[in-house]
């Protein structure tokens, strides 16, 4: 409870200070190399702020604290409100997964073999792109390792 | 119930045929100008076959009867097993959407406006791509038509 | 959290800014050219505030700070108290929805194809009627832009 | 167990009969002056088919016979399978009646007084209009009998 | 979450009054002429105070002021904590509710048609008698109007 | 499993013998001195039959063979299904029990003292009556013990 | 949720009376004639303190305030954590309660007949003994009025 | 499932020997030198009968077949039906240990030290006594051995 | 439905032709070089077996066919029973992970950085071992693959 | 509540102790005789502090005041929050938990009897090494007494 109010209270001051900057995840993205949602998640501490970065970050958000970057640095506890179901972007998301995901899952199996796409190891990204009929279009994408089942034998 | 017992005697028949084929969902794919997983969400029933897809189809799947065809082109009632997040592919997509799922909402919103990325007017699909190190990694792609929320007025 | 709470403190003076004009949603959507669901909508930030539209709210609640308005201009994280289910009220709408919903599905295929009606490009509004016993009835009236599931054919 | 089971029989039977028709939901409605959605309900035990319009169904449907008659008399136990929120079209209905039902009770409210719409003294019905940009739209009517709450006076 | 708050905050200032009352609900209801539930439901915000009684209420309650009046003349959002199912009481009533309800929708069925018993136009009331042993009894009595199941015919 | 179709089943044959007797539960309470809640309940295997009751309800209902009535005086074990529930006529008793549970709880505090109405020694049934509109009314009356908490001492 | 929080509060302010007594639940038990589980159940609001004991128990606890005393008198709202559950010791006790309970229930049938052990007319307690083995073992009675369901005569 | 079938049609045969033999689980106790409860068990393979007692059963019930008590030798996966809460049996039980259950924990660790009561190395019997009115009093006992939490060094 | 109850039908045959060789799953393990919990794994069509492997399966079970063996190369969809939790053996698992979890998250975070334990590059094997007091105990190791959390660059 | 949020006070201020200190769990593991996560568990007060060990953690952190060394030896009320299942190490861990369970359970049948092993004399550790790649590996071990389920026999 007290770690997760620090947490709310820590996004609470990074978001603030992206407000005050005056620009969007895509234009931090393109600034520090990250891909837009993983600055998104960084400014809610859905990630650790790599050393190397922190410098990028801050020449992209000046008003970040010493403070605020050495929190950064921890490694989150990684959560979400149970109801951010309800809004109807992730809903639809969600829809996505659970109905095509056996398909998904076979493809591959049959492509790849018994394993996974990792969640770890890991992009995620959102594209605004043009449909035939000239409407916007949204891309998300996901690309992450695939990690094959071990087989697990005694040494 | 019936209806439930006659789609999961439908999906058993189509998968029969499939496998008999020795065809990968990709092979059928590329023989029909279909996503691969659009493929293999015919092939569960879990969407419609369009008429005039319906030649492609049997000329990739020629023991497809006319009776699997005629099933196949209903509109069908969409559903899952809610166990099917137990498996760890799906489990990990769903994962990313709720982790993730409050950052895409807002790169939505700033990149497009308010509104949200349709599941309707949507393509999905499995790619197999080589990462820096070499390993296989899984892409998956959401492309779906942005949705604006209506402001509503009265005529 | 910290989102949230913010959510409902402005909710809350918005709420105080309606009760002191004195005015029903219904008066303010006749000045504004909006169903009444959606200024109610509008009101409890459920809804974006469009540019063009927040002078007319304002002239129908001039009570309405620029700061309020700023804040309404925001896309929404929609979302709801899930216990909102036990009002009778809601209650009622969701039993309708469930008990008549595979066969609003059906209809909907028969008339339209393989579709949903959109909860995006949608409209709702509430009215009042006479019965032919003479009693009042209430009409709700769900409007949504039909949406055929697309083909996923590779382009 | 055998009650459901037997409803499952029944309303299996009543859609092959219509199946063999070849008559739509909105044919039927238009052959016996009910709403479409009601036609629906009739057709899977949703609903209790009164004496007087048995003819008019039997004219409609010819197919049926008197035990099928006989079943549609009783009065139905109204139930749905839970996993019917999956489907798309009816999630979308949810969708709305919870993001919108706190607005559409004020409403009520406002207008009618401390009271509710009623799901027993009810019509439901679907239907299809061109929206301005020419392209379809579904309009779904709830249209109930507003009960004002009692207040619980010893007489 | 501000309206549950500024809900709790009333019920906790109702309950005071009546409280320093030194009253039973069973004295205000037998003063003001409503039923002891009903008392009850007004003094928690459960239900809305009517104009007309508003009078006999303070004159059973002076301390009412004219704030709390004026509430207590809103319609309530009904509610109620999802634990009350754990208090003996409540949950011995959802017992019997549940493991007779099948039965007591058949009787209603038998004895009055397809309809219900309607919880709005609905009188509740406890009382006390006395066994055939001797002991004390609680009398629980609901009564609501029957509510036939209309046949939606379209006009 | 086991148990539970057994149950199913001796149900099943319960409800033939009463469908093909034409009588109500009301007619048989009437004609063995039970409530009309208590008949449905037995004749679904929700109550054990007394020994002094059976020749009773055989002579309501003659087709009952020795069988059944050896089954229906065992001690059944009590359930229900959960999705129940949804009928609307079971909903609308448990919106009731659940929105005027505390105030029926804290009638019975001052009325009786610190105890419950016991769901064990306890009496149901189903009255129609006429309101004073001229229309039927629903009256359940629920009548059970009062058991106060005893005080936990040691002997 | 006021009282939620004044219960939480005075339990809190009756445990640091305990605690500033040094003794234990079973010591008090002891000078006041109570079961040890039911001084506990006092020292947390889940029981009602009697007239009666209320002097015994001030003797044991002199800290005990009037105003302290005079909210144990009352009858409280029973109510526990649902993550209580998650206790080591507490889920084991329903472990057994859920494994152990259809058999517990057949025997009391065949024991006493077609009733229930009361969770009202009910003792608690707590025991040390020595295993055979030497070692402490907790031994927990259950003792309960033994209710038999009554049969729901017409008078 | 398969698993399950099994289990349930094995504990199926288990009732029908008892049944046949005109046995209760109390006097099967005696004859064996078990507690009823651990008989009750037994019969429904949740407990492994031990080789020592096997011919002790089959004393006490010749009918069980080698085969039975071969299958009952077997350790069983130990589950229950999740509706059986629903029961007013287990239902007080259950409510007696969620409601007691903190204060049974804080006697254990004033009485014992940091530890709880094992459900494992556990014994359990139902009692039938004498009330001080001369009604019959249903007794449970629960006697597990005292676990203390282990503190946990490197060795 | 139809691949669950296929998947089940093959794991109650691999189980008889586990049974039926007498050896447990420890002594497969030995012959075939996998831990005994991978060969259990395999038996319920929980991992895929791999090419290399399936000669020693089967020279260490010569009941195999070979269309078991060609079943069990299939990537399975791995899945489990909810009420798995309610076994006391798994219960007790499932707490200490949730109990310990946050702390062995912390301990990972510590020694290795911002990552996880794979569950898919991961052996978990299960030992019999003697404690200090010469008691046996059971060692579960769980060996699993560190992956840190992936910074994600637009490459 | 009051307690739980004292609970949360203190974890707090033990966390900020040792983040003061400087000092990793695996080191003040080391430096007083204890596993590395039985040391995370007792800051986060989810076992007790015995008292040989106290002057050993207060020479391994200093700052440890006597309150809080004193809270430390309290037998903690052990809870988790629900939410936690969602960070991806103990989803995975859980996840392992569920699909090996079973077969886990079946090799302590196999190898030990019909019983568990303990989650209360109970070890586990994380440790860090390498695999055969070079790659860091996490090793979890639990370590828990094998308890016989008991034979309930009367004495």
């Amino acid at each position: 409870m007290e770690a997760a109010s620090l947490k709310a209270r820590i996004v609470s001051e990074l978001q603030a200070v992206k407000r005050r900057s005056g620009k969007t995840y895509g234009q931090i993205a393109d600034e520090t190399g990250l891909t837009n949602v993983y600055v998104a998640q960084l400014l809610r501490r859905q990630a650790q702020l790599k050393p190397s970065t922190a410098p990028l970050l801050r020449a992209a958000l000046p008003a970040l604290t010493d403070d605020l970057l050495l929190e950064m640095k921890q490694p989150p506890l990684r959560s979400y409100d149970p109801n951010l179901i309800q809004d109807p972007t992730v809903y639809r998301l969600n829809e996505a997964v659970m109905h095509f995901g056996e398909s998904i899952k076979e493809i591959i199996n049959e492509d790849f073999g018994d394993g996974i796409m990792s969640a770890i190891d890991f992009y995620c990204s959102v594209d605004k792109v043009k449909g035939v009929d000239g409407k916007d279009r949204v891309v998300l994408t996901f690309d992450g390792k695939y990690l094959p089942h071990t087989e697990q034998v005694t040494e």
